[in-house]
């Protein structure tokens, strides 16, 4: 009978609560209570993100090599491996949380990563369109059906045989047409001759919209698009909310085969989008009905998950999706209500770890048109590459981790407002000046600020080839914080947060993992073709790493393949970008799946090319520096 | 305050109760506690049938001329004029409810109606079909999505391009086949190309069945066909359930117009047709996942309440319907959980008189292919007729009212066990002898049984050309009873209700408007195209008559032409059967839309010539003899 005894468990410092039975996971505890626990483990024991604080009563805990004695003494615990025993109160650090430390409105500087020029150039031929048409009205000698005469007039305005309508629609049609002097606004799928919505003939109504939809592993970006002219009108972003469940695909999959964990994924990440939409359309005071498709983008994981379709093969082998594309079906059957009625599209995907938000890329890019032969490279919390031409295309995923987009690295950020996204190093006194984006106190280190602090680490002698401080060289900034030796970028005074931005060995060993991880996948791509690096005339660069990146750091640090910084193009957010692209020409749309189909996928998991070429990558810039003539030059000042 | 106050009102026999507002409709008190009560009126105060008796308590009711003073006095009120303005005990008079004296069971004789040889000679062209199917097994060197598979298998299977699949069944998708060593049975539509199932490879899951459904006034009508074989499994039929809410179409549309009318009307279709095929499923042990698609035939009325589709426009100037052919769904869409993955298709309608129903019956009896001239004679809660060949159709609908399914006359009832169908009045004694369908003790007089009766009434000269008894004539069945003049068919002794059966002067006055109606009809159908009866060369009868009608004596009282008996066919419920050939053959389905658009539909309630020969058939046989040689030979025994 103790089992029905339920103890209360409080958080701080939000002061939520729940009861649960006695031996209760204490991390399920917290995210039952909706809030955000980092856990990249996925509440293995292994991260230590989870690291929270008893301040009243006790779990049980059977203590963990990743806290030190002194941290067990003051009371603090592994949620995931802590059970509720009694009544307590836990205090959740705010940097454990998870995402990282930054501020919440992210939006802006997402979405500026798209660049306008994309979408400007893109030859709007809008599909889902909206017109006002006027219907017979029926008398006794030609009393035909409402149907009957509503299907005429759409027939003669769009040149089209015949239409599809679903029963919603229909039951709205004869009472709008006989309230409005049978005349409507109706919206029109061109590309099924399909009747999307019906509406009255007002002025509010004129309008048709629709929303590209991105979600990443990491950020969801929701853009709203005016679908006639294709403006890009508002954007909303924020983090996926999945992190709470696992912070990468991997630990994702393994949540969604527990009791319930894929209806749970499903149902955060759909009320994630639902609110995003809401807020989008109360600030620009847009009617819901107005809002006729989503076009989503994603990759194969999130794209399962979105839809409700178990994600489980995926990461069993041969490492297939149930589908790289997946079918039509209203917002409402996903549950997404504030637009209930609009019309849910998808850009298909080419395999398990290059899905649709890598086709739409290619899609923004433009390289499945060019005659030489370009490089696509997506560094998302996944690096993905593409290379080709008109006549082909290869692609792969290179798991290259999201550390330039500021995950496993403890002052990694996205490129957000406080992001330190510039970075210098005075060769004398080793100190640090940075640029922070919004000119404001820094808070964190975005990618492109990644990359240059390794790059004028390794070129000023801060760090070795192996990513490992100099000891000896009287660096002032080197300090010992949480118990690891650290580089102080910007000290506590003058950092937004009031405590050190820094940097750590361990901190530099994931993005030296990364580098090499993106760098040996291009490299083990191209040799598939018997290609090099000096094939490839145009580099196009997406994710969210800052649009200052510095290229040449890139290459010096041994990241991107050195070829004429002119020649390479940062683009932001290709995906969402490719998706306001298809939301804007049905032959975009329709390009896509041919793109995908295109693409052959090279997977590098069970490749040994790839493998040795990562060892011989976690050195800077590279074991072998023939790749590297300007990083030569540089270093040898030739 | 008062108005919060409840009053609980209890009926009898059932005692179900419920608590009402003060000055809540009694009427209305009694379908919410879905007690079926008869309102022909829908409520209005002028059929009388919802009479009802006060036996504790009491209730506001300001009497009316349908009551006798000592019913007053006995506690009787209209319920439909009855507040309730205080807690009460009502009684609720068997015989009150709506639907006629007869047995529950109605299942047997209304599917034994159809003539066997239409389903025998269907040539099954199964459009909606099953077949096991194996799916390539994805490797690490083929490692494509399993949809690309599956799709490949099918479109080889099936000599298809594409197909359409909806995301309920691609998330069954990758756990049947891998649970099923990569086989499976697809249930696919021929006609879309769409996936309709995927089930294990088990002997259970081998079937494909689907049920047709067709939707009277009065009764529903149900038939599992197996789709491959093109068997009839079983059926079920049951009353309209609607018909609480108002016993003919304009009472349910005037009902449905009422705060949730639509929705209670729609929810009693779709639970009367859930509960049915549950009962099949169960009786016949099929898997409900075998039933694979639902073929609906119905009056535009029945359909759009169906639907859930406003009927509101039927019943408004110029009379037309929202649309004559509704979309496909889903029978999870409308609520019909038994067999929530099936399709639902339907039947094609001609305008808001002359519904999908009877396009299904053109069909079943295939005038549209002949090249002689027929007529199609639908008997229903409504009359409809349908005249034409392989060139040209012309129908319209009659307004002959359920007379000849027993409604509006007193001692009627449909053709089920029970029903006297054939009668025989002696010259002498003017006794009648009868047949009772299932050889029992009769309980009422079905369509056959009615018109033998008025045309053995007439020639025997119990009842004058205008349908009043003659009085004079010493017939000792002639009887008062409830105030009125009745000829006694059968003596309550020998009744199986314990009471007699009988007809009055008012049934009398009924049955012969609406066989006027109905030969008015014929006439003013033909003579729209120059036409007589003699270009007629065969005439198909359908509708809940009996089987045995006599069809010489449909001649003699003037409601059916005088053309040869053996060019007569009767061929019962035509418009299940021909629902039943739609699931069987994808061409007869396609062909339906061809015949209802082939259709011209005659507007009657408009037509002056109509009114004239209506009026000028309230005669037996008919004002004119002319046209009825055949009669005018018995009569005056030429």
């Amino acid at each position: 009978m103790a089992s029905k005894k339920k103890y209360k468990a409080m958080f701080l410092p939000s002061r939520k609560s729940v009861a649960v039975n006695y031996g209760y996971n204490l991390r399920q505890a917290i995210i039952d209570c909706s809030i955000d626990i980092g856990s990249s483990c996925g509440g293995s024991g292994t991260c230590g993100r989870c690291r929270v604080k008893v301040v009243e009563g006790k779990v049980d805990f059977k203590g963990s090599s990743l806290l030190s004695r002194e941290e067990i003494d003051e009371g603090f615990v592994l949620a995931c491996m802590s059970k509720i025993t009694a009544g307590c109160t836990i205090n959740i650090p705010e940097k454990n949380k998870s995402g990282r430390a930054e501020s919440k409105d992210i939006k802006e500087k997402i979405y500026s990563g798209i660049d306008p020029q994309v979408l400007k150039n893109i030859r709007i031929k809008p599909w889902i369109i909206k017109e006002k048409i006027k219907v017979e009205k029926p008398t006794l000698s030609a009393s035909t059906d409402d149907f009957f005469r509503f299907k005429k007039s759409i027939c003669d305005a769009f040149k089209v045989k015949n239409i599809n309508i679903k029963l919603a629609i229909l039951k709205k049609l004869p009472g709008l047409l006989r309230n409005n002097d049978w005349q409507l606004y109706i919206t029109f799928d061109r590309l099924t001759n399909s009747v999307l919505n019906i509406q009255e003939p007002e002025e509010k109504n004129s309008g048709v919209f629709g929303v590209a939809v991105d979600i990443g592993t990491t950020t969801v970006a929701l853009q709203l698009i005016d679908l006639l002219t294709g403006k890009m009108i508002d954007a909303e972003s924020d983090y996926n909310p999945q992190i709470k469940y696992g912070e990468d695909i991997i630990n994702r999959i393994i949540y969604s085969l527990k009791n319930d964990g894929l209806k749970k994924l499903q149902d955060s990440i759909i009320k994630n989008i639902d609110k995003g939409i809401s807020a989008i359309l109360g600030r620009m005071k847009i009617n819901a009905d107005n809002i006729a498709a989503l076009m989503i983008a994603g990759n194969a994981t999130m794209m399962h998950i979105f839809y409700g379709v178990s994600p489980k093969t995926i990461r069993e082998e041969p490492y297939i999706t149930v589908a790289n594309k997946l079918p039509e079906v209203y917002a409402r059957e996903l549950g997404i209500i504030s637009v209930e009625d609009a019309i849910i599209y998808s850009i298909s995907g080419v395999a398990s770890y290059l899905g649709g938000d890598i086709t739409s890329g290619v899609l923004a890019t433009g390289i499945s048109k060019k005659k030489d032969i370009s490089l696509f490279i997506d560094l998302g919390t996944n690096g993905e590459l593409v290379a080709g031409n008109s006549d082909w295309l290869i692609g792969c995923s290179c798991s290259a981790g999201p550390a330039f987009e500021g995950g496993g690295v403890k002052c990694g950020t996205r490129a957000v407002d406080g992001a330190i996204e510039k970075i210098n190093i005075d060769q004398k006194t080793y100190r640090c000046s940075y640029g922070v984006i919004g000119n404001i106190k820094p808070s964190g280190i975005c990618g492109s600020g990644l990359i240059d602090l390794i790059g004028e680490m390794y070129l000023k002698g801060v760090i070795d080839r192996k990513g490992k401080f100099n000891r000896d060289i009287g660096n002032p900034y080197l300090k010992e914080i949480e118990g690891q030796i650290c580089y102080v970028v910007a000290g506590a005074a003058a950092a937004g947060t009031g405590s050190d931005i820094f940097i750590s060995e361990v901190d530099l060993n994931n993005l030296i993992r990364a580098k090499s991880a993106v760098y040996s996948g291009i490299k083990t791509l191209l040799e598939e073709l018997d290609l090099g690096i000096k094939d490839i005339s145009h580099i196009y660069l997406a994710g969210g790493l800052g649009k200052n990146i510095n290229i040449l750091n890139a290459i010096i640090i041994g990241m991107l393949p050195d070829i004429d910084v002119k020649n390479y193009t940062f683009l932001g957010n290709t995906s969402a970008a490719g998706a306001c692209m298809c939301l804007l020409s049905r032959q975009k749309y329709a390009y896509c799946e041919k793109i995908a189909s295109k693409i052959t996928y090279l997977e590098l998991s069970v490749n040994m090319k790839f493998m040795d070429r990562y060892v011989a990558g976690l050195f800077l810039p590279y074991t072998d520096l023939k790749d590297f003539p300007a990083v030569e030059k540089i270093m040898f000042n030739i």
